[in-house]
């Protein structure tokens, strides 16, 4: 499967090139610098031992996710949410997804009476910053996790499989793997899928940007999808392997 | 196809009861109660002569959407969001999604400098009070574009075929059509699906709740999906019949 | 008494039609569409097992009120006030007149530690929105006080007494009762006034639109406004009666 | 009439000593301290070269106001409203009170397309502060179309006639002129009259705080409110005469 | 040291008439009315039984402050910071300044497990606000620990030694003391000083608003401050010496 | 000149490692990652061909500071500022003092009617993160500059000069330059100093933490912050001198 007219020369199943830096800010319990290509995202997971008001005595845990980009790290300088008094709906969006697919590979018995707060910072934005961050994110809290075990001597393991997630589309009339900002930018329909490494599906969101796609359309994104997320989780593991 | 445990005692395959009535309030250009059983979401369009800034000059349009829910259409009172100084995460998300649904059908040059709002506001919720205001401000979206034809003179009819939305999910280990509150609130798995009556795909917002879901799975909540739209478009269509 | 300058044709001394619809909703434990003409309010009375910090352990409950307007309810689209960041001086104005309203019919004291808050969401709106609120929030609240009354056991009643709302004004010359919103934009005087079933008064709010209104024209609103009460605290006891 | 219950030892239709000092301040076009007993209102009245848009281009000017008190102009030390983020609910009717009772004595069309802002800002409370703005902000407003009409010439006087406020009640059964702190915390029912120099009403507005009011207190509550309003408009004209 | 070129005719060396003026208000425990010139700012001190949550059961108090200006203590009207929903940079970095200070000069042991928040509200501005702030409010701390300490029968008096700030700076090229607002304005440095009454430095913040200043003309500037300070400190002396 | 003492072994009048690598993003015309040794601010700078309000038609431009942290750039996580609906006093402090000190270095004249943002987000934290930020915004600004004489063929640099700072503090009795986070939360005393690279100061803020400092240790601060910026400043053009 190929395509000559993605801006980037890649196949039309091929991933960016795909790095997880661990350990790349010091204070936090995991920190992780993922990128997908030119999209930069700082992921780091904190522990606190509290629980939202709604959890309290309950002997269970929360997962919880917050995203948010530099003003630069786009191609032209978006205003502050800090300034402009507080989160749009985009950042809304995103953030309420991260935290579901990382709350789906926990096991919130075991973590017990504690959060993990997930922080996602783009750095520097081409596209996917959400399924990068998602990617990134799990690496973060893997090593979080790892940390808290260790330090409260758990039983059990929180963690509970491995989560992934990529975006797929139609550009240009053909489908295609893990868009870029130019793809994005000019596609007629954009999904992102956040999959579990049991091949299970955590998140599906389509969109027809241009003209509705069609059943078969969806079927040739959903492989697409499944190839892509197979092999982030491979380079997760790979990560979480080195010292 | 037949489910005896549904709470509802509903077949699987079954919407809820459906009623549009049209010109519900006097005041705007376009005003629906739309019904999903006992899911009530009046939505009303509402035309004016100015673009957003982004837009001006360029001689099209822009559809947006606000969605609000009256303090006590839930079981318990939620706070009132003008009183907490903000719309939510989930408020915004889902008006977001409204507006893109809607803007599928619409050809924004033929609406020409001009903003229609559909404001969708859910007077009680009993489960998927966004397909239902989907499916509703589709027709108020019609009954007003009806009257700015006529006002304006309109060469071209700006609306392009049907919209309509509907929730499925796997309640119990089987796929199910519409889901009010209580498999809502029990389901493993929670699908939006948005559709045009050419039977192409507008969004498709699928999320695991409890466990991830199966691709096979997947296909059996799309099918039901399409099923149930088919029913809503011709819903719609008779009663935009109506005088 | 008559007046054939009314746009209404109404005579000056006489209500628009006025219709109680009570249960509109079913999730609050009081619900109440209140028809003012072409003024519907939707009252919801709800209870929660809480008072506000000033109240704890002083074995007493408070009543509050909020006010809100759907963004189509009048003639033009208003901004949503959730979207806009906060509610605005009229409706803080109106709300703060619902609950001192309210609580002048309640014995704080046989309420016990609890709160009843009336939301009154203006669904369409035609002059005398503060005043259809009162007097259908006080149905609403009746509502739920016997809900509360046969749940909790209370001995005492905590309602004391009805409460109901009207507005008067100088229109053309003439004092008129109950203004619709041709009047309303176009009287020298607007008076609101909150009154009980004993006659005693609640509340005047009386305002100069154009000139300033003499003793002789408040005496005459003020007998039309005692008129005007009497009869809607005769349809709050006819709704009431009803199963 | 006297009553010898009241704290202050006041006779029942006595006012508090009222003094008032013009140029209290020396930026503002009309700047005046008003005392009524320990209430200490400072007024201030701006002009600026524009209008709010809604009035653009139609060649007449607008009067508005605002409120504020000091976080410890009272008893117990108060949030500051800027700290807190917005102003509250009964600031907001505080001002929108001030602003249209000030309106009522103003020639929009002589002013021009001209705002002029009274700012009202309690440095010491004790009951009465509202009624104490009106009656300052009116001579500083004379002050400051003074200053206009020199400056620009105007052929006519925007002012016309006077406007004055007091407060009155009902203290333990009898109706009292002007409440302090003391008897406003404690009284059955609060009513705030405006009224101009001809005796006609601009704002009436009461409260029953404890039982309702009947209608022959309310008589006697509006005689004692002409009686004082008629003594503050002697001072407010005394103090004008001053150099 | 003489400078005949400041536009007031003061020596470059000479502070403006500086009034300390005690019980300005009667509520607040200590309240302050002190006057730079045309620069007057009230100044309470609040007593509060109550600290900040990260003192709770340390045996220890705070010292807090907040800063606010009247619209029209300025030559043109400035926008309220309540309507405008926040307090902006300047007023948040001047209260954090004046708190810093007096905390300096407090023993937060000897006080025990209370607030006292110093408000300043500048009722008329002519420059060096912050200053005649600090000055101020020592005076009012002063007065409320006096209060407290009888109230309380405190061992140990919490306020140890006095702190008072001025402003120097480098108006056409001569360094002076004590600007008022046309030197402000003008000048190339502005430098804001805080010492205690032994000669230490609490804060200086030095500010180059044309060209960078030198060396030596800091040291001009340090030792203006200090000769202006030492007699700041004795006028609050004097005015503390009053009964 | 040596302090056996410093927590990090470093000889009391030496700097932490500087690095400072440009081009850090692709997006900002100037993007620069500064570090003093585990303190990492991310600098971008950004030009828009617009002015502020205040300055349009004036021929002339600004420059502006945002400053942020990512919330777990700090040893406990913070709130993130947009979360929490704004900016605090002191993110807001920091940013106006990035501001004006830039600002020192630019002819806004011949900049022209363009606004550059200096955006400082700051990576990790271990104290000094505002005077890392000026001296790595300098060279962000330097290099967007360049893009515009440039891209706009510019007759005049707009950047005069260069801008570094530093901190100084009183630890433990000792002078010492360039306070990490472990001595700047246990010193006496902690200034932050601006300068030019022609010796000249921009801007001095000292703040006595515990207590008052005295002359002479003003005098040895200043000294160190003399020879540290000294020290910056070279760095800064060994940077710049790199393709």
């Amino acid at each position: 499967m190929s395509s000559p007219s993605r801006p980037s020369g890649r196949a039309s199943d091929q991933l960016r090139t795909v790095t997880i830096e661990r350990h790349y800010t010091r204070h936090a319990e995991g920190s992780v610098l993922v990128c997908f290509g030119d999209t930069k995202v700082l992921c780091t997971a904190s522990i606190e031992d509290r629980v939202p008001p709604w959890l309290r005595g309950k002997g269970e845990g929360w997962i919880t996710a917050e995203y948010g980009m530099l003003p630069r790290a786009t191609n032209t300088r978006m205003q502050r949410e800090a300034a402009r008094g507080g989160q749009g709906g985009r950042t809304m969006e995103i953030q309420r997804l991260i935290g579901r697919s990382l709350r789906a590979c926990v096991d919130r018995q075991a973590l017990g009476e504690r959060v993990i707060t997930l922080d996602c910072d783009v750095i520097q934005a081409d596209g996917g910053t959400r399924t990068a961050a998602i990617t990134g994110a799990y690496v973060a809290l893997v090593d979080a996790v790892n940390v808290l075990m260790k330090r409260e001597n758990l039983r059990r393991n929180p963690v509970v499989g491995a989560v992934a997630a990529i975006s797929v589309g139609i550009y240009q009339g053909v489908p295609v793997l893990d868009l870029d900002y130019a793809e994005d930018a000019n596609c007629d329909t954009d999904m992102n899928v956040v999959m579990n490494d049991g091949g299970g599906f955590i998140e599906v969101q389509g969109t027809a940007e241009g003209h509705a796609f069609r059943r078969e359309e969806m079927d040739a994104m959903l492989a697409l999808a499944e190839k892509g997320i197979g092999e982030l989780v491979i380079a997760q593991r790979t990560a979480l392997e080195m010292a």
